[in-house]
């Protein structure tokens, strides 16, 4: 038997026993060792998501350690440490998943080890496929638009200028290697962009917070033909774009989703490589960190957003 | 002394004298053939363009006969049959252009050589980079759509999806190959899709009206992962998208609009060497011809669309 | 038990019977309709090729109708005309296959439904990345030169230049809707390219032979930053290039393989999408056709290539 | 008058007086600060290039500061640091360059502002289309390979092997941030390439020399489907490849060479961007520093490569 935290209701999860996940000849299993929480998942905790049945089994973002192989299964053996993609049942302290899902963590501490989340990031920027030199925009600092702005940084950009209306998360851009931040609240955003860009704009723009008022204003900060790339998830009905204008510039919109497990893998597989090779390191955005049994707590705090909070995880091992 | 339409006042254009224009050394003198009428030239004639100045002189989809060649121009000699890229001053007897924006029209009629509409069309259909056996949509069965239908033809697509709400447009379309026609006001386009593209929807929708009904109708014809381009201009006020739902599909949205002239050049030259060889023929949309005379009627024809009407060019050669 | 041929030794094919092969869930089991002969099998049957150990039992090119389908499978059934992708085991009666490596031939005669061969051309010409327009060479006019050929007239060229030595490679390669052939042996085709692109050599170049000379005639008809497709098998020993030209030229070198089984998939999925829908046919390619205890005369038909052959293959059905 | 350097004979430049150069309305003056001695000159010098007239004015590498500009000229005044571009007469106390050809230096010592090599470096690392945690390796670490190796480090590799036979050499590519040094006198690379990619092979490789033996391990140290970019210029007659095996693995072979001048501009754009904003800079790579009366000495030193050399550059001002 192992523990698994279930969502009985809204802003109640129990943590539960259940009888241990057999694998597949194909499979193999993973003990836990960190589960982040995303998210997608706080409209379902918080009793938000229309049709969710109870009880529900949220966790995707796992890290562990192999336990056992299929007899099916070639490169990996007991004790590899792996980050996986599974699609839920990941707050628990097994999980069983296809071998070709895991990706070695090398020795990336777990619980930084977050491949789903990074996965996204990763194909957003490399479908923007930026030149050399580029001046980029943010717009949005959260756990998203911190990936992105790091995994921008990689790719030898010029200016990289990061936009929202939070102190905290505007420092964090800096200290994590902004050319400049605004403060949208304080600051004209095009202006700042004009100034920086001889006039001329970003030549590529990324808007990571899926509301309205952002999404309009990429349209004023980007160059004729660049790019505007909608990483934000636009929830809460239709959105209004001056489609005249936008045409006119000639932008071309890149709709950052992806959905095909064969793009997700190529991301997670492009991210682990990056993180244990040192490219890249999460330690900066992992900012609070709880036991299975605290779960509610985790799932409120990612709520609340309390100063200096990107992103919480569960950690299972004791 | 040459003859040349100016715009005095709202629908009334007057045929003037005007000296013969000047050549630079990188110019040539073209005798204009032939001048065909752009749907962007209907505002200003109809006194809906704010700001316009009088007299005005618009034309500038102009071929004809190359007289004289400035003392640095190569390649370019008297006789040479040509279409020519200006922006205005072209509904008249000669026009000046420097020789780097003329191409040579072969044994193509002058009053076919159409480059620069076609060189939009060609622009925006390869932004969309089709590959083999492509399922595409295209809405909107006006000229800009015809232009995109024979190009995408030439191109190996699978399926060829036209929709209009106009019986004679939808017969044409029919007639230069497109593998069904639509009548959205009949049918549903998204269920023809369908029915067509195996329940997966169309590799790339073209939208070529400028309206928000079939801008909206575009999400419901497109694959995951597949192009919405948008070759209409959405003039008068917002466009509304569902973003949440076309950001999930993964869509790839390109505005096919170009401003640059060396990607104007690009598409006049392919134009025309499509034209020249054959491969490429205009003469089912060239519907309707004037002389510089009649040039008030042209108008008023190409805004009443009666129909059969496709496209109307003043025809300067007796 | 079902008829299979086996190679026993070279030069002889002997039509054995076998059991019935069974399938797996995922697989279905198909009746052999046709099967074609590959050049990539002519040296085992001449027994060139090393390393070959008998009874060898060769056959790639399979189409046929589905007979029984695995209890995993979807989306086909029973009656099902396919062509399928296997590796071996093709000059057979039945044979079994992935239902995910088959796909739909519509109303395509099976001995013309090549997926297989098709699907190399394909993906060979899509790696080109023709733009419209473009003047395209292609060396060699046999089998694989002949589906270039067709593939690269679907995509709007303007000029389709072939060379070869042999006349009645020409006359169909003309008759197929070339610009211009050209007999290497009478007429350089350097020069013919130069005049026909007005001294500024071919977009593109397609190298269907496998031999120095015509590898080394690319360099010669490619325009600078055009693009040489190496289409051909280059066996028996080191190529020579004048590096330093095509350096200067800056060719792009496109090695037109592939090995990986998802890009095949997608040319014979690209193929067959072709094939049936109208826009490709091969039925002026499959030029001899012989029952399967006739496969010794059909191989050596192959290797003799008389004149008017093109592609031979084995028709299964009486 | 002004000084210039005259090649008169095999290496002997002298240093002559000159008029002035006079500018055209859209050029600019600029006052030499520094030009680079470029390998491509060496050959000119030693008296092995054939058909050069005397005396010949090389020097391309120029940077400097703006004296006069002409009246068609905007956005460059008196005073401005720049890199330009000029094909020739670069060593000299003036030039007179298209103010197009003009990139700002910012604030980048001139002698470090190198935009002409920098601009063919960045041309071929951007045609290398890097992807994020690519596998690097580069044959050659002499100053082009150094500066794509400075490049590639900009764009998030994962693993950057450098190969090369002079261990000043491989040391400063360690020193410059390389994952891996070979030196190929002592070790396998493919080896060392097979281990460091799990057995995989690099997914770009550059050969930055120019000569056979490199050029042949480039296809032992690439995977599947790999780039191979060829960034050495291969004089000295042909080059042997082993092309089956070259087609086999689907190399995609890319001549990283440009005569364009749009991409020309485009390389040196980039190039100064990065060096304005401090993502890159060049000071390791300028190891030897003459004034103009040592020109002979400046050439004899690039030819013999003493240890540590990596480039030479003629410092204009006192």
């Amino acid at each position: 038997m192992m523990k698994i935290a279930a969502l009985r209701a809204p802003r109640e999860f129990e943590v539960l026993d259940a009888p241990m996940p057999e694998i597949q000849p194909d499979e193999v299993l993973v003990r836990v060792a960190a589960c982040g929480v995303c998210t997608s998942e706080l409209d379902q905790w918080q009793g938000k998501s229309s049709g969710l049945s109870y009880p529900h089994f949220p966790g995707h973002e796992v890290s562990g350690v192999v336990i056992e192989v299929g007899k099916e299964v070639h490169g990996f053996a007991p004790g590899d440490r792996v980050a996986v993609w599974v699609t839920n049942h990941g707050f628990a302290e097994y999980v069983a998943v296809k071998a070709e899902y895991c990706f070695p963590a090398g020795d990336v501490p777990l619980d930084l080890a977050l491949a789903e989340p990074l996965a996204c990031a990763v194909n957003a920027v490399e479908l923007a496929n930026l030149s050399l030199s580029d001046d980029v925009v943010i717009i949005g600092a959260g756990f998203m638009g911190n990936l992105v702005q790091k995994l921008v940084q990689l790719q030898g950009p010029r200016h990289v200028i990061v936009a929202d209306t939070r102190p905290d998360a505007l420092e964090r851009a800096k200290k994590m290697g902004a050319t400049r931040v605004v403060d949208v609240r304080n600051e004209s955003l095009p202006e700042v962009v004009k100034e920086m860009t001889g006039g001329q704009g970003a030549d590529v723009s990324f808007e990571a917070t899926g509301a309205q008022t952002p999404l309009t204003l990429m349209g004023d900060v980007t160059r004729m033909s660049g790019k505007v790339v909608i990483v934000g998830f636009h929830q809460g009905g239709m959105r209004e774009l001056p489609l005249a204008y936008w045409n006119w510039m000639a932008f071309q919109i890149i709709n950052a989703h992806f959905r095909e497990i064969p793009i997700i893998m190529h991301g997670m597989r492009t991210g682990m490589r990056l993180l244990t090779s040192g490219r890249l390191s999460l330690d900066d955005l992992v900012t609070h960190r709880y036991h299975l049994n605290e779960i509610n707590t985790a799932f409120q705090t990612a709520c609340d957003k309390p100063e200096g909070f990107v992103k919480s995880t569960i950690v299972m091992e004791s």
